[in-house]
């Protein structure tokens, strides 16, 4: 199947949309192939909100730190990791639902397999999506906006339309800094891999209009600072464990 | 393009192999595809292992519950969430990696992007896949085998071949339990529609000659009982920072 592998390879992030909505049938259509994603012991962990509501959406521009594509989209989903349909069956049931750092890994996991099935369902019918990891920006205040109940746990975003602008796909690491047969490599061949890879990176933005930006700086430069340190306390408030 | 509609709609975990390998350009192929999905900053926080020694996939047929495919399949592989290659880079600066369960997420989200990734694009050339979460039963005996190095986190194995069988696709759970407009549903409205697919599901099972299951009984088997308790522990000694 050629198409798809020319499916993953045109895979770039969509920053700009259309002002199209996404005909339901589209959204449903997609929803239901990407349940057929991989599923630990078929406990199918995860939920997806769209956000209809347009002073919502606005509000998410704001929350997930100034992206406008948040409400420009054609539709903005949140995906979310989901213990609480579990939760349900055990409170009926008067029984302990057991949950720790495994059943949450379960959710996060499940709720991932499910968000790429449906990211390229989208993109096989031509639209464009982008991840919006700034949903983590403020969890709080998400939660509250969308009246969140205990056990659901927000991951990220997804904004998905038909792309005024396309970027092309970007270069990725070589294959040899990412599989590995047997045994991970060498301090040494790892950052010659790597070193490898920036040059290509630093020639690709230059001839891109941003001299001198390399991949290891932004690497560099991310995480030099601790961010989003409240993450714990969030998702343990919910009701995940973490431990 | 309905063919992919096709292919995401066909999913089975297969777990009968014929004996027969994987050429190396079909595996570099998919990886090489699978890369292209969306990471985080473009962190791309993973890595996979190929496992091609073969006492070394006897014994994680062992470690992962007693799995015979994890030795017949056609390839063998283990996927993780890896901060090691960032660490590399702030080792050599002399400079502060800064991780917490954000960066840990990353990890696993991009990780679990990737793989789907990876798993679809198998399954395009006609190979069967299985992931095996019970890579977790034992990840200290596991992480010791494959001598991980600190801050490269195995999260699951993945198996592929050519199938001997095929299973038929499992339903999953109604559309109105998975995707919701703005507002997660009442109790009563997901306990209905989880009530209406245990229904569906049992008679899938009797179907299949196992009557009396259900999806709802085995979910609150399940997660009765609280599994790999060590996790946090395991990751933590990794490197991994989960607060």
């Amino acid at each position: 199947m050629r198409d798809f592998f020319d499916l993953l390879a045109s895979h770039a992030s969509v920053r700009k949309f259309l002002p199209q909505p996404i005909p339901d049938e589209h959204v449903t259509s997609a929803v239901t192939a990407a349940q057929m994603a991989s599923t630990s012991s078929h406990v199918q962990a995860y939920s997806i909100l769209r956000i209809t509501d347009s002073e919502t959406r606005a509000r998410l521009v704001e929350l997930t730190g100034g992206q406008p594509y948040v409400e420009q989209s054609g539709a903005f989903f949140v995906v979310c990791a989901d213990e609480r349909r579990h939760r349900l069956l055990f409170d009926r049931e008067g029984s302990t639902h057991e949950r720790n750092l495994e059943t949450y890994l379960v959710a996060v996991i499940d709720a991932s397999l499910f968000a790429q099935n449906l990211a390229l369902a989208f993109e096989s019918m031509a639209y464009g999506i982008c991840f919006i990891g700034g949903l983590r920006n403020d969890l709080d205040t998400v939660d509250e906006l969308l009246e969140l109940p205990e056990h659901v746990m927000p991951l990220y975003g997804l904004c998905v339309g038909v792309p005024e602008e396309r970027s092309e796909p970007k270069p990725r690491l070589p294959l040899d800094a990412v599989l590995f047969d047997d045994r991970y490599p060498s301090d040494e061949a790892m950052l010659r891999a790597m070193d490898t890879y920036d040059a290509d990176m630093q020639q690709y933005y230059a001839s891109r209009g941003v001299p001198g930006r390399s991949w290891s700086k932004g690497i560099l430069r991310k995480f030099h600072e601790a961010r989003r340190t409240y993450l714990h306390r969030y998702y343990a408030g919910k009701g995940g464990r973490l431990s």
